[in-house]
């Protein structure tokens, strides 16, 4: 059999929707005169040889029927179950009606495969004209043989088999009208196909149909690898030792100063969401726990619509004491991003191409251990091509990402640590460089020139702190628990908060960070 | 040496207070004489043969001084190192001075170790006088001779040696007087020492000073065993294919008709905390993710002050498509908890045998695979004990604790499976039981018979979720996005939400949730 690719891709918006109404009166009026899949034996129509093969299913309620059925997965079809009967759950991704056949692709996450339905002595034309009346998107049960097909079929993933389906039976039926089409959802963002129409799809409808933008390819394989980031991140840190911890997100008082902070109803009174676990990991370090890290909700109310900001992201955390030099914890990052890295690369290859099909980027490059550099070298590289930027001033984003290209073109990484930040620009807890009144012992990490971690050692002394709050005109009464928190001895120790939703973007080399957050918050998005 | 018993255990008070007292003067004194442990070389004290070997260190700022010491850490001390000299950076738990000895007890987590300085050639009176009176929870940097004992020292846990202090530096001070101390902390609750005066520390002077509380052995074990929970639901369910994933906790309507639910200020409007994150849940497996976990904050806005209801807690949640019966997803989490049970009891029992020490309470018993019961045998079970629970009645909160009784006595087990709830007490999207109307296909799970999960297959399909949901009162343009969650086909589906707190607790055989949760937080607490 033929590759059969379905042709809406190039269809216009218009066609679409004829095609839609023209599938939904189809479908109703085969459900209409099969009356649902139970019954169907009961239906005396002598003609339909396929009577109890096909049909709309009744509600999967858990009555214990078929539950020894045992299904295949669309990934593992191929060749080697030639003549093999089958049985396959999976969306209707496309189906085309062509005479007396009906060519459907059957899609699972993101595996495909092209089933037909030609009218025979087991199949009747009632079934086939039942099978091309479904809307797309539903979910189907299929029986059928496995067979060999002599030119690979380039439309689907399972390339060289397509299944004769020989049951059809839909276990949960799409309503016709899709808000966005798979298919357009799914294309590539920068291709350059002249031709077709290339219709796309605006990331406000993807966002607003989310349960239908997740089913691309792409973005399965996003979560799969996100999933893996967070992964990676725990058993990385567990092996040395840190013990995992679960900070509130309802505290008492705006932890530094009260800008950005949402306030909550809390019974008679109010109380605000946590910007960061910081106060609690830091707590945890006074308490003994010596390292530890927390994965978790962390808000921010700030009113920025940008590519990379989110009212709430998901915090990857860490806090860990040493004995005598801040550098211990910074590196600990430094290798846990290498683990990160290493292990994206060797166990996610198929979902960072099949991301790279839709998203197309340069694959992530890294150093083994990685590359530190000091704050004035960087400065340094930015003045070499005429960017100044003070001794104690900060980085605009933009001059981040310059000296994100400048580090790339120099020593070839898209990961490296900015260490020994102005003291002037990292918040008063920050500790104080002690060799240096304008430095401090503070670091950032980036990746592809976007800060993905800020970190620093933290001042551990509740009177130097006091000094320190003083001197940024905090009022110490608002900060009195946090200080009192190093009252009873605490080790020296640093730490750092990263970002999830940013590190995935900007591994992958995508462009908005609303796409790898599964239900992303912005000022103007609570929903889905 | 013989063991040092220090004698505050039994002490009052008053006297307590007293000893703070006289330890903060004679800790000012000796640090005003020492002036700073950096400058002690400069200090001309001719009969001071301990001079350079003591005293206060300067804030340890990452200067890189000292940065090639190796430690060890306390629990690797033993006789195998007599004779050895070691540094230890570890607390001072106690202190007590004895003519020209100082004994100290020095703590790491939940490691302790006896050190001793005696007045001789290399350590002065005044090296004596300085450390005996520095406050308890100081953190020190102890050089010091391992020395095997004669007898073994049964108020430490390393028993078999004591450290010869030759140099001792204070790291971080602690405040002299402690707002609780370590060892009424950390004493059994159940003791039965009729002798003593057995103080304890209550609730809420554990909660208001939890960076103290939190330094006891029985704490860090808690604590410790909380992160072994998350790890193995996690790792149990990564082996199982399932993928993690992270869904909003701003909301923005209140998900099940608006009570309990906390409000947040959301720039102009308001928005408000996920009660759960199933809807999340099932929207991951209407997009084809097949099977979820997620493990994040949760939020009930419920005025219950109970030994078992928090605000805030995390929830290890998960949801799972099936082919034809919930019972694939039920059994699936029922062997979860197998899992994790297993996990405990196998990589735990250190942790857990310092946790009964404080916190005396009957191992945990299960069975493999565990034990299903229907919800109608439950409630035969307290019948034949005369409690009567009508059919379509839940069970109260003490009847789930008699039934629990019941069926350890029968079944010599903690953990059990109740399927198959009335319909009527379970929420409008629940699967009714296609068997009886009554019913539902719905389970609760229990630990020593409270309730710690609550799950069942959902409804699926949106015609038949809208006629639910009127048929329960429910407003339909409220759970429109909800219902339209499963329009565009969505595989049966079953899940649960688990309290990680609840399920340590319950574990642990501890009486209060706010054990297990690290800075609980409830109608009347939101601080630290």
């Amino acid at each position: 059999m033929v590759d059969d690719k379905p042709n809406e891709n190039a269809a216009s918006k218009a066609a679409l929707k004829k095609e839609a109404k023209k599938a939904e009166k189809a479908a109703k009026k085969a459900e209409h005169k099969q009356a649902g899949g139970e019954n169907l034996q009961n239906v005396k129509e002598e003609v339909d040889v396929s009577l109890g093969k096909y049909g709309k299913l009744p509600l999967i309620q858990s009555n214990a029927k078929n539950s020894d059925r045992k299904f295949l997965i669309v990934s593992e079809l191929n060749k080697s179950l030639s003549g093999q009967n089958v049985w396959v759950r999976a969306r209707l991704h496309t189906s085309r009606a062509r005479g007396k056949q009906c060519f459907i692709v059957l899609r699972q996450k993101e595996f495909t495969v092209q089933a037909i339905l030609n009218v025979s002595d087991v199949v009747s034309k009632s079934m086939v004209k039942f099978s091309s009346g479904i809307p797309k998107e539903s979910i189907l049960d299929i029986e059928a043989k496995v067979s060999e097909v002599p030119n690979n079929i380039a439309s689907c993933t399972q390339q060289d088999v397509e299944l004769a389906v020989t049951q059809l039976w839909v276990v949960s039926m799409s309503a016709p009208q899709l808000p966005l089409q798979i298919d357009d959802a799914s294309r590539p963002e920068k291709a350059e196909d002249e031709e077709a129409l290339n219709i796309r799809v605006n990331q406000d409808t993807r966002l607003d149909n989310r349960i239908l933008d997740l089913r691309t390819p792409a973005n399965q394989a996003i979560f799969r690898l996100e999933a893996g980031v967070c992964r990676l991140f725990r058993e990385s840190l567990t092996k040395r030792g840190f013990v995992e911890i679960h900070t509130p997100k309802i505290i008492s008082a705006a932890s530094e100063g009260g800008a950005n902070v949402f306030t909550v109803s809390y019974f008679k009174g109010n109380a605000y969401l946590a910007q960061s676990p910081q106060l609690y990991k830091q707590m945890a370090i006074a308490s003994d726990f010596e390292k530890v890290f927390t994965i978790g909700a962390v808000f921010r109310a700030e009113d920025s619509n940008t590519h990379r900001h989110l009212t709430e992201f998901t915090g990857l955390d860490l806090e860990m004491a040493f004995k005598y030099h801040y550098h211990d914890v910074m590196l600990t990052i430094g290798n846990l991003f290498t683990e990160i890295f290493k292990g994206l690369r060797d166990n996610f290859q198929r979902e960072i191409s099949i991301i790279n099909q839709q998203y197309p980027s340069e694959p992530f490059v890294f150093l083994d251990p990685p590359l530190v550099l000091e704050y004035n070298e960087g400065r340094k590289m930015l003045a070499e091509v005429g960017v100044e930027v003070g001794e104690e001033e900060d980085l605009s984003t933009p001059t981040e990402k310059l000296l994100g290209r400048l580090v790339k073109a120099k020593y070839d990484t898209d990961f490296y640590i900015l260490d020994k930040y102005p003291l002037a620009v990292r918040p008063f807890y920050t500790m104080p460089d002690p060799n240096n009144p304008k430095s401090s012992n503070s670091y950032d990490m980036f990746m592809r020139g976007e800060e993905i971690l800020s970190g620093a050692q933290r001042i551990h002394d509740p009177d130097f702190l006091t000094e320190r709050a003083k001197h940024h005109g905090i009022d110490i009464s608002t900060i009195a628990a946090y200080i009192d928190s190093f009252k009873y001895g605490c080790p020296p120790h640093a730490g750092g908060g990263i970002g999830l939703e940013r590190v995935v973007m900007l591994y992958l080399g995508l462009d908005n960070i609303r796409k790898t957050s599964m239900f992303p918050r912005d000022p103007k998005r609570v929903t889905p």
